[in-house]
């Protein structure tokens, strides 16, 4: 090992969780004489901002994902374990993993983050899969091209118009960057390649029940990204909500839409961090912890980013976004600093609004920083140069900006795989 | 469309497979008046020799595969359709697909492949998978990956030693690859990043019932694989056939070795199209076909690549490599232009042997081309750029490209992703 590792006897630090959250923490504590051991239930960090580029074809998994122990290979403090958290022992102070084992620790952050919520309709999860995974990131990606697939087989003209039809509930920034390139897809990219069918004719659905695309943004950006959306073609439906899903399609208020694929960026729920712990949480099941982090009367366990309830100073709740959790993770480590220090608690976390982005197809984008508001190819180029500055190392940085490249001169997307459906081999390991 | 199909009345080309072969007659059947119809299982064609850098976590999955009609996509004769083929009706001219379709031929070429063969031990398979597809390579990376992260955390030495002992059985050019790139993962690229382990102590095992490794390449260049194998760590065991592998360990001769990840890169059999067209076949399963590569009494019918049995003017078999393969896609491309023009069929299909190629690790390979043998760095850099140049289109070369250059000089991999093993979204769609 590259440096010396701090001594058995050091104060613990666990760390469950590796998404922004997590590795922030971890690195803003680099030389605070801490053992740190960082579960994970994955082996790989995920730049999840991209990941709907995945489920559409356009990056490859590895583009977007990086082993968490390569990234702290330097650090002899840190220790990473692949593990999957099944409850916390706050008396014993234990953290308790689902194959049995447990890592004591003096202290705990929990940095679990949020799954999809189907508010109670779990039952259209397996024909509705969201978007948190690499597996569901390749699920969709494969549902997507099996669909145009099996259309151009397909003789009977409902069926084929079922196949044709791709459903994507809920109009945030996810929903509405899947749905303005699936429309890609079809008007631009895959027309000259079938021979049965005009995916030209494909109809991409987005569906919200609220008033208007991209609530979080501004009304002059909404409508400018409506107008974008339109213009590749996606059909924009407002006000009604999917009140069923099924196999064969949606109905959406009470209008049956014969469909066969369809994506869910509609809701998220927290992870079940607060119920680990036995505290109060908001509707999203977030754990309510105070000005520090801190879970309430327990000054050794913080809870940060998606699954941790926390207001801005106007008492809205901190949005569940990337730099919102790194606000969070650098806060905790400051804290933990000033503990062993024996210093006084840094002033009460305070969230720092950067803006809001979100890109509709190859060249429109919308870009809200307050201050400025964006629209169109600026925003668009923005965005890219962000999300490139943003990924982790050169290699990632270079492979990225190569793909996006290709697919901006050619034209053509670089992934288009379909993959995981036929696996022979049965899985022995867990 | 960007050329006008042809008429349908047109002769009718069936090629069930996009291999090598498959891909090699389309290809060189452009302009030549036919309707083309290509059914593939995957939507994707595959660069097999390079497979096994998906296993170990060199490349990514879609740096060499490409959607099939994407490759077809400006060629209006072709038609590419995703399907099973579970039969051919030779009398009725019709291939089965096992949807119940069918699809009608005039002419149709078989070019349909090999699999792993566990010579009668099928059961073998949930435990020690082969390399074929892109889901056997994530399927390897992810077990690869696994026992390390299981290691980290087993604290009993028994268990633990069974964890980092990798067995690769068969030790032809993908055994000796894929062996080759896990000692150098195990001793030159992990061990900084575990902490309760060194993966530096891993055994890998590479298991040989033959004299020498590399069979097929000659004696030297046989002995220096060994030594170059061995300086990476690899144990290589000969003479001896595994008799039995369980998830546990295998059992080599009459001795049992603890361990949990066993490879298969032993034997391979064809794919059944023999079986569907009623004809003789050799020991592998091969179909036996005349000068022509035709079915005996079938002119219509042709089989081509590593389902064919086609011998060398000096009596072998012609071996199952992509050369092999393309010059058989390209012969019958000859023959059926040939019979469409009225004209005497071409001499008889002749294989010419470019060579052999293998690599160990990541600077020493060996060349065989017959008048020159090379091996060491110089094989390497050769192995290197013809496997750039024969990728298609500049895009993947820039990638794979880039991925090697980055392995190259920073040691580290790009695609070391654990998964597949957790998905929760069931599977709707074929």
């Amino acid at each position: 090992m590259a440096k010396i590792p701090p001594p058995p006897e050091a104060h613990h630090l666990v760390v469950v969780g590796a998404g922004f959250a997590g590795l922030q923490l971890v690195r803003d504590l680099q030389g605070a004489g801490l053992r740190i051991t960082l579960i994970d239930q994955r082996n790989h960090h995920l730049f999840q901002p991209l990941l709907y580029q995945v489920a559409t074809t356009i990056l490859a998994t590895s583009e977007i994902a990086w082993p968490i122990r390569r990234l702290f290979r330097e650090r002899a403090d840190v220790t990473t374990l692949l593990g999957q958290v099944s409850g916390v022992d706050p008396q014993a102070k234990r953290v308790l993993l689902d194959d049995g084992g447990t890592v004591a620790y003096d202290t705990l952050v929990l940095a679990t983050g949020a799954r999809h919520s189907y508010f109670g309709r779990d039952d259209w999860e397996g024909v509705a899969p969201g978007l948190k995974t690499l597996e569901d990131a390749t699920t969709i990606r494969r549902r997507l091209l099996l669909a145009f697939e099996q259309a151009e087989r397909e003789t009977d003209p409902i069926a084929r118009q079922a196949l044709l039809t791709f459903a994507v509930i809920g109009a945030g920034p996810t929903g509405v960057e899947l749905a303005g390139i699936i429309a890609e897809l079809a008007q631009k990219i895959l027309w000259r390649e079938f021979r049965n069918i005009d995916t030209r004719e494909a109809r991409v659905l987005l569906i919200e029940a609220g008033a208007r695309v991209l609530a979080a943004f501004p009304e002059s950006l909404s409508d400018y990204a409506q107008g974008a959306l339109e213009k590749l073609g996606v059909k924009v439906l407002f006000g009604r909500p999917v009140s069923d899903i099924r196999a064969d399609g949606v109905t959406i208020g009470t209008e049956f839409v014969g469909c066969r694929t369809v994506v869910w960026a509609a809701g998220v729920a927290a992870s079940p961090a607060a119920a680990w712990l036995g505290i109060a949480a908001d509707r999203a099941g977030r754990a309510n912890v105070d000005a520090n982090l801190n879970a309430p009367g327990r000054p050794e366990i913080f809870v940060i980013g998606d699954t941790a309830a926390v207001a801005t100073s106007d008492g809205k709740p901190v949005p569940g976004i990337a730099p919102a959790a790194k606000q969070q993770g650098a806060h905790v480590a400051k804290v933990i600093r000033a503990r062993l220090a024996g210093k006084p608690a840094p002033a009460p976390f305070r969230y720092r609004h950067q803006g809001n982005l979100a890109t509709i197809g190859k060249s429109a984008a919308v870009a809200d920083f307050g201050w400025l508001r964006l629209r169109g190819a600026i925003a668009w180029w923005i965005w890219g140069i962000a999300h490139i500055f943003f990924l982790i190392g050169a290699r990632s940085r270079v492979a990225v900006a190569w793909s996006w490249f290709w697919t901006f001169i050619s034209g053509q997307h670089s992934a288009r795989l379909i993959t995981q459906g036929r696996s022979r081999v049965p899985d022995r390991t867990p």
